[in-house]
């Protein structure tokens, strides 16, 4: 039989390859049968006329994955296939699922957490959530410090490290933690993670076998509701008030597995004031549960110093706390922690293996270099200055622009709720129409947060001021009483009309 | 009542602090009880001698926490403390736990995958597995590439990026597949990992739902079979022969998923011809189950070209591809990832987003800037001919030193098999024997393999080869020699006894 083979010289592809490939396909095909002989590469070389050699590793090739067989000096041969194979081999053809086909954005994607609709298209003035400012990561810094490390030990680019995190690094989170939140934990309460989110699947992971049912804020974290859904355990939503999670509300069920976030709820922003917090403690200890305490931005706390952590009160016994570097010192590093009471740390670490096997060094051997030099708390508090000017800025034009507005959660953090008056359209309204203006304002559903209630009023606007300049706040508050202004005309003349 | 505070100027921790924590143990403690008055500011600080201004500090945060409340000018009073609360806070004692309480190591710690033992204390002469050479990674190229992209656009450390991974890393991996493994995937059919096991992990997590039962090779790599022991589902161990997997004991059960590693069976080494690679594809469709094909270390084949993966065979409808860089450029980069065929992207960007939120931007960006700069491609071929002549320095020595060795796996990847004759001790004791000598030679059970039989003969001795140099290969399968030939005649001696 001749081959009709078809070979691009300005392809991409190597001539071999394409040899590979053609000769393949028509073996796969059925065209050329069991037992029929390839051409001899002298043969099909001076046919195609390139190099003999350029056959011989095509043909080497079809040997070596089984399709032809050498007879010696005979030449080779199509080895059989079983029929039934061929079939396989439709390229493009959709498998059947033997599940539900999966659904396209069946679940609101976390890829741009805290960043709201997410992509390049941002609006111009854009209160986004959870970003901190590009311009002041200290990169010069953070250079130096690369290429030091670069310059030294660095077979820790090629080796698997610890599990639960590069030592250095977990020794000075510890001293943070300690002296930041009051958090008595030692560098062997810590593992290392990609992120927040990883900390939360991590100690989620790890405590599932144990767990009855699931209890969480509402509205939550987005991350958390999502991983909260992916399980088949029922999910309390626990309303939350100016003080935070309504700890009367908790239902009194043995195992329960709570998610909080007592230092700024997100979103709201509350702070749950001691009282509460010592609720908490006593009701995990009465019903057997445990907790994760998300401090995700404590680090910013802009009047008074900040709160001892609900982990710093529980002295190690029921709260798994989770952390992050994302809002201090960069989203890009993914690096963020969590710290479990002692008698869970093997545990922890071999599980934090069975997820990832730990993390890239660099971005941990750079960060710990960076918190043990000092820079981190400098950064942290240059960082705090900026972000409360924003805050003040925003909390100022707010109350200048709008008649005695009800902020919330300006406390700390790096966003803040402004809950809107009755008359006022829905909080998604304002986002579309805002963000036509280039005006980034976001409802709580763009917001990377979650409400159990559907029906729930959709009147909490979220500003992030932590990436806007204080004359850019100026501006966007400015353009949003007057979009604002447009619409309750619109709403009014529709009321009379 | 009178504060008894004893203040060390010599701590570590501010002297606001020290008087923060100690009033508040007070209160906890109960001996400061609810409406019970705090010695003024003023007072305090004379007693104490220290600057009023410390004590206002220390004050103002015992009341930002609840501690205490203001009543104007009568000064601060304790708050009202549930005593249940108070049980509480006694630091040191054990919760309770709901579950079975974790058992220290009830699971082999993956975090020296493919380092037997791991930690520092290495033989002088190890045969570690899947090491890569540490001595050849590219350093000044990478700190090159680094200096660049840390030069150039930032705002990357400081943002969420996509959580499928950065969209050039992920074009240059689908470039690299196509021309190295002949898998036709897009750059939106791949999902960047954090390495392999994050990777496993995310197919087994996409796909836990519409599973019914587990199949994986047996002996099979650690990896997957801890994360398939972590499930309710049924596993089913397949056998492994000289052709890899079984296909003939696959139980032909609708909704299966199995793992496997084709190209360089782990531990074994064989290789699986395309009669059983058709065969497991024919499986599949047959029985409506999913493949996970884990080509670790498939990037090293040393005679001939590589072979075509499964996946590129199945053309993107059951086969989801696992890849990582840990081998090929440096495992302390944590970078892997994995293909899925198109209908379950969307679904797979989800999860991860979920799992925990995309990589980290630097070593992404490096990645890709090293791949598509041609830097990968002779890295590889460099590498390729430094693991070719180690090898064959290995087997050469083996062939020498003992008669007629059963070795398997020495076609591809950074390992090879030697099956012991029947007179030789077990693979176990020769590995604690030759470890007191300084040589590192593994049993399967401590090279990061699994058998599910634990009656299975403990005849394989796994010598990773990419990590010595030749003079010490050679070195070390003499030492080697000495060691068994010790042992053979204590053997002997205890036969004759």
């Amino acid at each position: 039989m001749e081959l009709t083979l078809s070979l691009d010289i300005s392809s991409a592809k190597s001539l071999q390859g394409q040899i590979f490939d053609q000769i393949r396909e028509i073996i796969l095909d059925g065209q050329l049968g069991a037992g029929m002989a390839l051409p001899s590469s002298r043969l099909l070389a001076e046919r195609l006329q390139i190099s003999r050699n350029t056959v011989m590793l095509a043909y080497e090739r079809l040997t070596a994955e089984g399709y032809v067989k050498s007879r010696g000096t005979a030449g080779l041969f199509v080895e059989p296939i079983s029929p039934d194979s061929l079939l396989l081999i439709q390229r493009g053809s959709r498998a059947r699922t033997n599940g539900p086909i999966p659904e396209a954005s069946s679940e609101p994607l976390l890829c741009f957490a805290g960043s709201p609709g997410g992509g390049s298209d941002r609006p111009e003035l854009d209160f986004w959530v959870g970003r901190s400012d590009a311009a002041r990561f200290p990169l010069r810094l953070w250079r130096r410090i690369i290429n030091r490390l670069l310059s030294s030990e660095t077979s820790y680019l090629t080796d698997y490290c610890d599990p639960a995190g590069l030592p250095e690094l977990r020794l000075a989170i510890g001293t943070h933690l300690r002296r930041a939140r009051a958090v008595s934990v030692t560098e062997d309460q810590i593992i290392v993670t990609t992120g927040g989110q990883d900390a939360l699947n991590l100690v989620f992971n790890l405590l599932r076998s144990q767990t009855r049912q699931l209890c969480i804020e509402n509205p939550c974290y987005l991350g958390a509701q999502l991983i909260f859904a992916n399980t088949n355990l029922t999910t309390y939503p626990i309303p939350v008030d100016h003080d935070g999670l309504q700890t009367d509300q908790l239902p009194r069920v043995r195992g329960s597995l709570l998610y909080t976030t007592p230092s700024h709820q997100f979103p709201t922003g509350t702070m749950m004031p001691l009282g509460r917090r010592l609720e908490l403690l006593r009701w995990a200890e009465e019903t057997d549960s445990y907790i994760i305490e998300d401090d995700y931005d404590s680090d910013f706390r802009y009047d008074g110093p900040p709160l001892t952590a609900l982990a710093g009160l529980d002295g190690g016994r029921r709260v798994f706390y989770a952390g992050t570097f994302s809002k201090s010192v960069g989203a890009g590093l993914r690096i963020g922690f969590a710290t479990v009471p002692s008698i869970f740390w093997d545990e922890a670490r071999i599980l934090k293996a069975r997820m990832s096997n730990g993390q890239a060094w660099l971005e941990q051997a750079a960060l710990a270099a960076f918190i043990d030099e000092g820079h981190f708390d400098r950064h942290l508090r240059k960082l705090r200055q900026l972000y409360k000017a924003r805050r003040d800025c925003l909390v100022g034009a707010l109350r200048r622009h709008f008649a005695d507005p009800d902020i919330s959660g300006q406390e700390s953090g790096l966003h803040l709720i402004w809950r809107l008056p009755a008359s006022f359209p829905s909080a998604r309204e304002i986002q579309t129409r805002a963000r036509h203006q280039g005006v980034g304002v976001y409802a709580l559903s763009s917001g990377a947060a979650y409400n159990y209630d559907p029906q729930a009023p959709d009147d909490m606007l979220v500003f992030g001021f932590s990436s806007l300049a204080e004359p850019q706040i100026e501006l966007a508050v400015g353009k949003l009483r007057g979009i604002l202004g447009e619409m309750s005309a619109v709403t009014s003349e529709r009321t009379t009309t």
